[in-house]
């Protein structure tokens, strides 16, 4: 569970970082300030994982370690070029990220259950990105071509990044399984995740 | 008033971006998580000055737009090279515009006196930067020499920015000399501030 919060926890300071930077990208100061405070949340949620990690007598910086190199090589691959680029990553990464905290969490005992569920990203964030996406599109449909594609690499890259972790870390992928219940229970969990996802493009007008 | 509170606001969000990058610069994920934190902490404070400016009837952007070019070419004119560089500019830049907008915070009425005094710098993130400073020259003195200079070059370049807003927006200029009497109250204003800002720099072993 260590290994569950740490990684949470470095995800949350490395979506900071992230949306700090894409803030830069916004088209108007009122969108760049949404999203500078889409950021700022992701801090308050790490300040939390690492409270929660030094109660439990672990190393907050010895529990994040392992995630920075494939956290870090994932957003490296999948630098957005522009606002609807920065956009499309928050709410399709951050969505299939906070899908698989949350069936994660589920069997998670209190209090870290409760913890792992208030950390996902805030919904009102999720609807802002689909809005303008949405707007985008319906403004020049051309454009869901080229987010269409992005968001299929963003997900190649995510999953490449994830199979990397599950096998330098098997206490993390035993944690998975176990949750799952065997290996079929991890088939199920992607077969989810992946529906899940794809309904989440066509909300917005995205092919999976 | 809506232009002082304008160009907090509009100071906020920047100091937010600026210190979100330079957090990458932090030597250790301890210290990248605190700059982090200090940078979330700007982005709460923007939320409340645009809150109030709402408030006055005032149009955010509008009230904000003025000061995007001089406060961009300050921070564009001093990106710092690292980890020391980035604390000397927030302990050093902060420091006096905390303490110009608290000598206006006291001729302002109420709420808005209180709410120019609550979204000053957090004084924990001064103390911290402090020690790091001090630690750093304890460790190898010719630091102070740079950072010193460093600290001269911020100053120099606030100080010209200052000034072409100065000119350019003569209704701030007068609510500043308003507020401090007449001409000589603010040659005595200028003169507090940099009495101040040499008491800072003593106290961490720089220079001015």
């Amino acid at each position: 569970m260590i290994e569950l919060l740490g990684m949470l926890a470095y995800g949350e300071l490395l979506a900071f970082d992230r949306m700090a930077a894409d803030a830069r990208l916004a088209p108007d100061l009122h969108r760049r300030a949404i999203l500078s405070e889409m950021a700022a949340g992701e801090i308050a949620n790490y300040r939390r994982l690492v409270g929660r990690l030094v109660e439990l007598d672990a190393d907050p910086e010895g529990a994040m370690q392992p995630y920075i190199e494939p956290l870090q090589a994932y957003h490296d691959r999948t630098v957005p070029r522009d606002w609807l680029e920065a956009l499309t990553k928050a709410y399709v990464g951050d969505g299939v990220a906070d899908d698989f905290f949350r069936e994660m969490a589920a069997f998670l005992g209190e209090p870290d259950r409760s913890l792992v569920q208030q950390v996902l990203h805030d919904s009102r964030y999720n609807e802002f990105a689909a809005a303008e996406i949405k707007a985008a599109i319906e403004a020049d449909p051309k454009v869901a071509n080229r987010l269409s594609m992005w968001a299929r690499r963003l997900v190649g890259e995510g999953l490449s990044q994830a199979q990397s972790v599950a096998v330098a870390r098997p206490a993390l992928a035993q944690l998975v399984a176990n949750a799952s219940g065997d290996q079929a229970g991890v088939q199920a969990l992607l077969k989810r995740l992946a529906q899940t996802h794809g309904q989440r493009m066509a909300t917005v007008g995205l092919n999976n």
